[in-house]
């Protein structure tokens, strides 16, 4: 018998018909001897749908009220999923986040998880009832209802594994599991069975949807393994988990990253504080930098690039404008037709030859390389975006076929 | 300066331009030096959406998922309501009924108001904030959440008014207030001004739509006055409150219920228990009984006719026949082609003409009477239906205008 905490996303409790399938799933799960306790996202579009309607009101809706009118779509989720299981002849306790002792911080609509008190749970357990909570909220020391931020169900449902000793954490989604690359766009993609948590926080970070990475982070801190796979299929499902170094493959996953954008800033007076200057004005903005090159010249000049989500050029354009002035440059330009393609693999730290194979690989087709990064675990490298789809496929035989 | 609860339904907040409306009226009553309470409904029609969805899953939802489920409709119109009249300029903090302290039994879909820790409430007060509160909704002492019945958010609006004290309860609805009859149907109905709690509840349970007893009863046993008035219009506004017999009109308003069916038992024989037994079984089967018309014949047989609501005339029709070889009844009869028309007034207590009156005018018109019933405020009388509007404009002529 093992305690398991089950977790479905929107997309798996779309409408009543999925509702119910996941209500059977869930009884399939306590009737082969274990103890589940469920989290469930809000139904669908029901997120947008509410964001939308507040919205109507102002662009900005203040954050302690949106927060307190977006978790109403996960408590639908729950109360659904309840009659759904008892339509089915096993007993549910529904909590809304706030019932299940899931406290966070005052921080609206990006709190952070500080405590989870699961006696409420553990007690509804123990009555031999199907637990079901709902994800993404909690609440705060002065009783407001707070929401864990986009993909904050995972969260709540890695962080409950955690709070209640699970022996597993399962990630129900609409794919069956992480693979080694899209495989809408690389017909030879192939599920991986067992990854590490740092290599999906590195593919997460690299373009590829799979799992918010705080939810991955938290289960890395905290140690707790987890399953991704799909609702809806029985096979696949990829293990989550701390792993060593592996002997085999070196390289587990390549990515891309379509919605990056470049800044150039040309002929800067090579004196110390320039960077600092530029990158501590972006960063104030709140805006995340992915990558940064600087090249010195023959003349004391200096060349920066740097990238960001596309949809935080304007923003981080304007202040690099700003400061064109004051740190002497002679030209800013930007640039939207680059991808990012990456590969990914805690192998990589004991295989120095990896980089030279992928640079390699690239150059072979043709493909000029414009910008690179590394991680101890992932290769990065900026090329233009009529590339990526090539240099991703060949990557992927490169590596992994 | 007054401490004003303000209670908006849901065709009050029926969309996101009459949230901003009420959200308007709200702060015009603040700046105009009070502090005010806001108990709000779910937003038109969306408790009916959520009773279709989980009737989708089974035709008979649990009721404790059930009020999970239905909680969340009030919840969406505190948040989107908060945000509007953060718009427009003033602090507001939204609750859920459970952090309003508004403690129930645990009844679910039906429950009862048990106490009333009103702290919080009045903390966000006196921090100048209009606080807005989901109507409908308590906590029960096991901490589900549990639900008043439909129209419940009245009784939340009216028993917080009594627990904080407040200076005055405002019921704002789609009509100007309680009027002398229904508008629609007699084209000479007056707005009443003010009504006492007793009028109110037999206007209510005499067919017409103003408000939920649940509510009015709650209002009588604490004598916690409140006003009805038009959300959308300035004018009108009915008091309700205790009023003595008053000297000058005798009655107040002239209503038409069209909903009831008669069940007639033929020649039972006049023994003791005899009505006894059948209202038993009829009450036990928790149905409701409106009128009972028993005539002793010559022969020691009586006739027994009763009326209930016209979606419960099957099932009680059922109990009859299961009982009527044992009570030895020659026949049963059902009719659903009568009404009851009333005429309400707290002075009619001491006016014994007043009965009199109401059987001539209605003799007048040549409008038969099949039952009578009396309660010291209230006198009605069954007759066809195909009478009901004639009866309802004599009798308005008659007595109001």
């Amino acid at each position: 018998m093992a305690l398991i905490v089950q977790k479905y996303g929107g997309s798996s409790v779309g409408d009543i018909e999925k509702i119910e399938f996941v209500a059977q799933k869930v009884i399939d799960t306590k009737r082969k001897g274990n103890k589940v306790v469920v989290v469930v996202s809000a139904m669908g579009k029901t997120t947008d749908n509410l964001i939308a309607l507040a919205k109507q009101i102002m662009p900005n809706p203040p954050e302690k009220e949106l927060d307190l009118l977006l978790s109403t779509g996960e408590i639908v989720s729950v109360a659904l999923l309840c009659m759904a299981i008892e339509k089915y002849g096993e007993q549910a306790e529904g909590f809304p986040g706030y019932f299940a002792g899931i406290k966070t911080d005052a921080f609206h609509t990006k709190a952070k998880i500080q405590k989870i008190e699961p006696t409420k749970i553990l007690n509804e357990i123990k009555k031999n009832k199907i637990v079901v909570i709902a994800g993404f909220q909690g609440i705060s020391s002065e009783d407001s209802i707070t929401t864990l931020g986009r993909g904050g169900s995972d969260l709540t449902a890695i962080a409950l594994a955690g709070a209640i000793n699970a022996d597993i954490c399962e990630i129900y989604t609409d794919v069956e599991g992480v693979f080694t690359s899209d495989p809408n766009r690389v017909k030879n993609a192939k599920l991986i069975s067992v990854i590490s948590y740092d290599e999906l926080l590195e593919m997460a970070s690299s373009g590829a949807k799979v799992m918010q990475s705080r939810a991955v982070e938290f289960a890395k801190k905290y140690k707790i393994p987890f399953v991704v796979k799909s609702t809806f299929k029985e096979t696949g499902g990829t293990m989550v988990k701390e792993l060593e170094v592996r002997e085999g493959a070196v390289v587990s996953s390549v990515t891309i990253n379509e919605n990056q954008a470049k800044i150039s800033i040309f002929k800067v007076p090579d004196r110390p504080g320039i960077a600092g200057k530029i990158f501590s004005a972006i960063g104030e903005a709140g805006i995340n930098v992915n990558m940064i090159v600087q090249n010195v010249g023959r003349d004391n000049f200096a060349d920066v690039s740097f990238t960001v989500d596309i949809n935080e050029l304007e923003k981080a354009k304007k202040i690099v404008e700003n400061l064109k002035d004051e740190i002497g440059a002679e030209k800013i330009l930007c640039d939207t037709d680059i991808c990012e393609v990456s590969i990914i693999g805690i192998g990589m730290i004991n295989h120095p030859g990896v980089a030279g194979r992928m640079f390699n690989c690239l150059a072979k087709n043709g493909i000029n390389i414009e910008m690179i990064s590394t991680s101890e675990i992932r290769i990065s490298c900026v090329i233009r975006k009529k590339d990526g789809q090539k240099a991703l496929e060949e990557l992927h035989k490169e590596f992994i076929e």
